[in-house]
């Protein structure tokens, strides 16, 4: 399989996993953690209502699941797909995780802390800073969060 | 009880919660969720090697079980007290929980996120800025970290 064709299959999976949150009634968002062997160790969506819980963001939900798969407070040599721009809390969990590279879907100007506002990983306080590919499956993300926002107006 | 009192008595129980994880191999930082009527309605410590997480620092597992408890992702009119400046993972959690007031002891230049590097609620992708006071129990939250990390060498 091409690299290209890996970074879509991936990202196809976030947002399936996007897809799957839209109809729980959540934000859709979706996120996969990838080995580094090119496996995907988790798959989540946004949780956030259904769990009651403000940090189920899709990134921190996958987080979680592969680190108890694996054992580990760290994903070293990980990757993660995301639809949408990380928010500073997930950029800030993915620094901790150690993961290695973010590919990120949507650009998210509100809400966003990667390439937005905070810029959580430009700073020293960042002590691992992961490789960061934008743009990639952002026509559909941000058509699934569109559709989503105005559904809610 | 006086207002300081009352500081001084949840600022208390957070560093109860910092020494407790200091027992279990955890970095010592402990943080309180006290309701708008002052009574306290979660505390936790870190869990993050414990649990395999590294999303659970005591603010974040703190505002998990409040929301729980409280059946929302929101803790509107509630104030957090932390032993630590909130890391920038932190800081964006507590602002998407809409936390009132966060009172926090020892600066954290190293890897905070409010009054270091990141400041994430100085920028407009934080929707909701709480109050933020700073350096209450400083000192003794200063000395367990201190311990700790000279422990470990």
């Amino acid at each position: 399989m091409s690299e290209c064709m890996t970074f879509t299959s991936q990202m196809e999976q976030a947002l399936e996993e996007a897809r799957a949150a839209e109809k729980r009634g959540e934000v859709p968002v979706g996120a996969v953690v990838v080995s580094p062997d090119g496996k995907v160790v988790s798959a989540a969506g946004n949780r956030v209502r259904e769990w009651c819980d403000p940090s189920a963001h899709a990134e921190i939900v996958a987080i979680r699941e592969a680190c108890r798969i694996l054992g580990s407070e760290r994903l070293a040599g990980h990757d993660l797909y995301v639809t949408l721009e990380p928010c500073p809390m997930c950029a800030s969990a993915i620094s901790q995780a150690r993961i290695a590279r973010v590919y990120y879907g949507a650009a998210d100007p509100k809400s966003g802390g990667v390439a937005q506002g905070p810029r959580v990983f430009s700073h020293p306080q960042s002590h691992h800073v992961p490789e960061v590919y934008d743009g990639i499956g952002a026509v559909e993300s941000e058509r699934l969060l569109k559709a989503f926002f105005a559904r809610m107006r």
